[in-house]
């Protein structure tokens, strides 16, 4: 197996690579945006995923590197279109690619990040080319299906558990999940683990997000690398506001309600008080305990695989590292 | 061979029956402007043009439906997308997506029109698919750039003929030629024909699209379809407006300038006066050569394919069809 940090590098040299040819190509107002996207930088958590799947089976990670790319080059066409929508002003510490260039650039050079993402995946010299391209389209329907549920949820109060756990399911899982499956399916592992695979995407991807809503609130800002408390501020229906608003008594209800549809605030007051009750309604352990059931259920479905147990350690410690982002 | 007239039922049949679904899919919010456009009707010209190239070799229209249905779709997110950057309110008289909803569902709805193209192409049983999806991406890729290059012409006022030529060929004319290519390669046809079905395409379009730039200044306003003079408003870089700018005189390169420049004056004198200018340059016949150059090509392109002389009888009147839009 490669180890993580070998990996990481492969790919950022291969992105650089491919960014720097984009850079040559014409016209430049459509390809600057794309270059200037891939350099922001990142976990490159989902081709990360892929190559570690693709790596349990084979070592020639070559095969694999132009279906990391695409997933990357696809990621970061959906998060330019979402800061539109979100009318989000910067991302990493940069600013988001429609206030750098203009929303028309970032319209016209995601939807071209769109289809780049297929000639990548296209580059694969595989015969199951053609099931992981039908995977690949299946997975961003449902993750435009995901955005909108999301959109709708802005307006809504009611929204249960059970419907934030979808949305996220078809924003953020299916796509962690698509990398561990291709990858599979691209070395040629059995069908039976290839789905096995795919379960356990979802099960990650789910605690991986659960666990993103709970360090917007409660997370180390450096660690975290994002401000903390953007979510309560923008009144975002994370998994800590859906239950918060779910399981208040009249009185904190209202309370709540008062500080999501206050807009003149202090901001820092808004994060506090929001926070306050969030721990008053033990939101923060409840959130804990769903993350620790996607954790569970992760590992699960890992004990079932038939894989060599090397291996499986390895997968486990990926989960572990991709999780284990300090509170 | 089916007559244009059956074949266009049928392809509005099935988006029809395509459409009636969608309706029934969760999150509304994303697949009702789905519906909204490929109910807008229209020609449905590209999806005629790939069966009637597949129609050409063979009679089971139904094995190529998906792909021309693909190819419309497609079309439709290329549309709801520049209609939102071109800030266009009306299309086919009907409010355009991003009025209609809003900006964001135009944004989100149009990506996955994109994505649903690629579901419906692979619906194609077909040897062929990896080629064809392989021919659709690079089209697609194709027309963001000739998107692209149409905003960056907004700001120039020395855009060359040449240079005008790349830019419909690639917004406009790669889509048809992937009709035509595509719908050959779906029924098996020789190589030889595939490729020149595709320069065909590209003749067809080109041809295509200069007829419409002049039809929005010298067209019939109710066989266009489209208020005549939104070109001369909007200041479109068309063929026209290209040929005026490198042909004019200082003086009335000067007068060109000021009613471009001015946007205070009433719209109806606006496009008279530029509408004269163009009279006095003559670029009413210089637009209608060229438009007479490509179908020349196209007719030469025919001549030189192997292919029975009733079906070759049947392209030229297809294109003859095509081109037939009353001055």
């Amino acid at each position: 197996m490669f180890e993580s940090d070998k990996l990481l590098d492969r790919i950022n040299y291969e992105i650089r690579i491919r960014s720097e040819k984009f850079k040559t190509m014409q016209p430049a107002g459509l390809y600057s945006p794309v270059c200037y996207m891939l350099e922001m930088g990142g976990k490159r958590l989902r081709p990360m995923l892929l190559l570690n799947s693709y790596n349990l089976f084979s070592d020639s990670i070559d095969e694999a590197m132009p279906a990391a790319l695409a997933i990357e080059v696809f990621h970061n066409f959906t998060l330019s279109h979402d800061d539109i929508m979100d009318k989000a002003e910067l991302r990493r510490n940069r600013l988001t690619v429609h206030k750098q260039y203009s929303e028309n650039s970032a319209i016209l050079s995601g939807d071209v990040m769109a289809f780049l993402a297929y000639e990548f995946l296209m580059e694969c010299n595989s015969e199951k080319i053609i099931d992981i391209i039908r995977l690949f389209t299946k997975t961003a329907v449902e993750i435009c299906e995901g955005q909108q549920l999301d959109i709708d949820f802005e307006n809504r109060f009611n929204v249960t558990e059970e419907e934030y756990i979808e949305m996220i399911r078809l924003k953020t899982a299916v796509l962690l999940a698509c990398c561990l499956k291709s990858g599979a399916m691209l070395a040629g592992a059995p069908c039976k683990i290839v789905e096995q695979l795919y379960e356990l995407g979802i099960n990650i991807g789910l605690a991986f997000q659960l666990q993103d809503d709970l360090l917007d609130t409660f997370g180390n800002q450096e660690i975290f690398g994002k401000k903390i408390g953007g979510d309560i501020l923008a009144n975002k229906k994370t998994f800590l506001l859906v239950k918060a608003l779910e399981l208040s008594q009249p009185s904190v209800y209202k309370e709540l309600m008062y500080w999501i549809n206050n807009v003149s605030c202090i901001p820092e007051e808004k994060i506090k008080a929001v926070h306050d009750i969030f721990l008053k309604l033990n939101i923060r352990e409840i959130a804990e305990n769903k993350i620790y059931h996607y954790c569970r259920k992760s590992i699960n479905v890992i004990e079932k695989i038939e894989l060599d147990k090397t291996l499986k350690f390895h997968l486990e410690s990926l989960i572990d590292n991709m999780l284990k982002r300090n509170i």
